[in-house]
């Protein structure tokens, strides 16, 4: 099975890809700041050059730092080693659902099997400390979807992520890391990562030598919903992680589905709620198979560029200190913020990439912004 | 809590309440034949005097059984000696809901604290054989909803029934009988079914020593539903009678909540195929409560009697010959017999009529009609 029925190719010169890989280890820039800057700017070279002088107009409270050619080319290298690529949105390699998401990283460091990433993907998520019953089933669905041709995607985690990991080594599965390639966690499951390189594969949006902190956890998340046609939640307490994961795949517009339990078993508690919510019950492989299928026959759409609208960088003084006062620690949208000045959305699109660079500015899922 | 907001009220005469039971109580007189009778004839009076004649005509085997007068008074004292009144729809203790279905009872037998049977009802139902996990839920949910002003109604029986029955005992419970009230099964449930009479009640369509067959327990549990605003389901496994009164109770236009399991539990396999086929996930009693809220808001519209369609009691016999040779064992709608035969509606109904009468045709839900 292949699910790489895009609609846009994509490939990188290898300067360009220097200069994409500097642009996105550099301070500030995000995946979503790369992608404004990028448009705007016509490239990732011209994008670098005007970096410091936007930063300083947000109002940097110091010099933030450009990522040197010299340090690209040692990342690259060093990726080399490990046998890791670094590819773009449309490049051979970089899953193709992942690549229509808002946020999708410009590169991402892609290892093993690499094939497997171009194929259809399930995920399987759930608690790290399941009962032995999410751990049977989670290993048996994984086994099911395998067999039946899907990539498992999983976070390589303790409990529900090992279980699913292991049961799909022969078909495939696939590895979504919070650190860097040479920073697993947690570090007993090397093993285990070594055995899905075969036929699996790896992913990271991180740099090598990256530890994973925790508010990576929820960043790597979105990329495992977003590769897949769907999530499924095995098991799930109240406010666990996973259920993060099922909201931002809903989000993503990905199915969620999610496997029932007992109401006298808090493990299911986070599942239940799910489906009160919408998300679908599945009890076996079939049910998600019977789910997918209808979405994988739609051709998968890239996000075409963003338009060469003209930016006005030279919002005066007042445009610039009103559109601050409006920001505070709340999110707000980026609608709600254009309506609420007389400024033009242009000017407060340039006024908030001015602000993110200078590293004030948070950008949090469906288009909200908060002051740092 | 009341839930007798009905929209009309009925009172038998002494004389009519005799007559009704006659009928009601005669070979081949189900509910909706009763009904039909009643509508057609004006009076079960009127009924009674052409029973011989509709079932000759309908090709009877052997003259049925007409019950007399003096059967029908035996029943009412015996009833009387029991504390059992005989209601009909729309009379003070016959479940106002109970009175809207197509094959509601002509006549009920009620016992106990019959105003329990005017409050709104939630009715839970699951296996015999239930886990102890599924018997505590069961209580608990019984409780809670008891609790909160709703009678529970469920069927007397081992397992789930038993439990939600003994932790609504304060709050009123209904117990639906499926043989005569003084025919009670299982015979050790006898106390319970005394413990259920203090603040709750019980009901039976039956005739005092009826002993329940198998085939009565279907035929009760479309009471059970019937009867409720909503059904849950708390344990069944796969092909379990429980998942058939859910099927009843969605035709009857109940709410169906069912209460999910792991995949890896055979018990809870029913449950989460209702909730696939889009019955509402429950943990709590507030799910439940929430979901029927807007229900007890509406006015419960009682059936309006038929219309005094003429009908046409002259079929000729080509006609009635060509009307059976399209029966036959395989169910087929009313429907769609009238449009397969150049025979009016009325002479069809009227043909139907007989054949019921004369023990050769069965009705089963949904307007759907076989031979036998």
């Amino acid at each position: 099975m292949d699910d790489s029925n895009i609609t846009r190719a994509t490939h990188l010169t290898d300067a360009e890809r220097i200069d994409w890989l500097r642009l996105i280890r550099s301070d500030n820039v995000g995946p979503r700041t790369f992608r404004s800057l990028l448009s705007h700017f016509g490239s990732a070279r011209a994008a670098l050059a005007r970096l410091p002088d936007l930063a300083r107009r947000g109002g940097a409270a110091r010099e933030g730092r450009i990522c040197t050619e010299e340090d690209a080319r040692a990342e690259l290298a060093a990726c080399k080693r490990l046998d890791v690529s670094l590819v773009a949105p449309g490049e051979a390699g970089y899953p193709p659902r992942l690549a229509t998401l808002d946020d999708a990283p410009p590169l991402l460091g892609v290892r093993g099997a690499v094939e497997a990433l171009m194929r259809p993907m399930i995920a399987i998520v759930g608690s790290r400390n399941a009962s032995g019953a999410g751990l049977k089933f989670a290993g048996q669905l994984a086994h099911d979807l395998s067999e039946a041709g899907f990539v498992v995607a999983s976070g390589l985690a303790r409990g529900i992520d090992q279980a699913a990991h292991r049961t799909s080594l022969n078909g495939g599965t696939v590895a979504m890391l919070a650190g860097g390639h040479d920073r697993i966690y947690p570090p007993e499951h090397e093993d285990l990562l070594a055995a899905i390189l075969t036929s699996g594969a790896a992913i990271s949006e991180m740099p090598l030598g990256h530890v994973p902190r925790a508010r990576d956890f929820p960043r790597r998340n979105r990329l495992i919903s977003g590769a897949a046609l769907g999530v499924v939640v095995v098991e799930a307490a109240h406010r666990s992680g996973s259920l993060i994961t099922a909201r931002v795949a809903a989000e993503q517009g990905r199915e969620v589905f999610a496997v029932p339990g007992s109401p006298l078993d808090p493990r299911a508690a986070g599942t239940n709620d799910l489906i009160k919510q919408g998300a679908t019950l599945i009890t076996e492989a079939a049910d998600v198979i019977q789910a997918v299928e209808p979405i994988m026959e739609r051709p998968i759409e890239l996000r075409e560029p963003d338009g060469n609208e003209p930016l006005d960088f030279d919002a005066d003084a007042n445009e610039r200190a009103r559109i601050i006062d409006l920001l505070g620690p709340t999110p707000i949208s980026l609608d709600d913020l254009i309506r609420m000045t007389d400024a033009s959305p242009s000017t407060v699109r340039v006024v908030l990439l001015e602000l993110e660079l200078a590293g004030r500015l948070e950008r949090q899922g469906g288009g909200m912004v908060s002051l740092i």
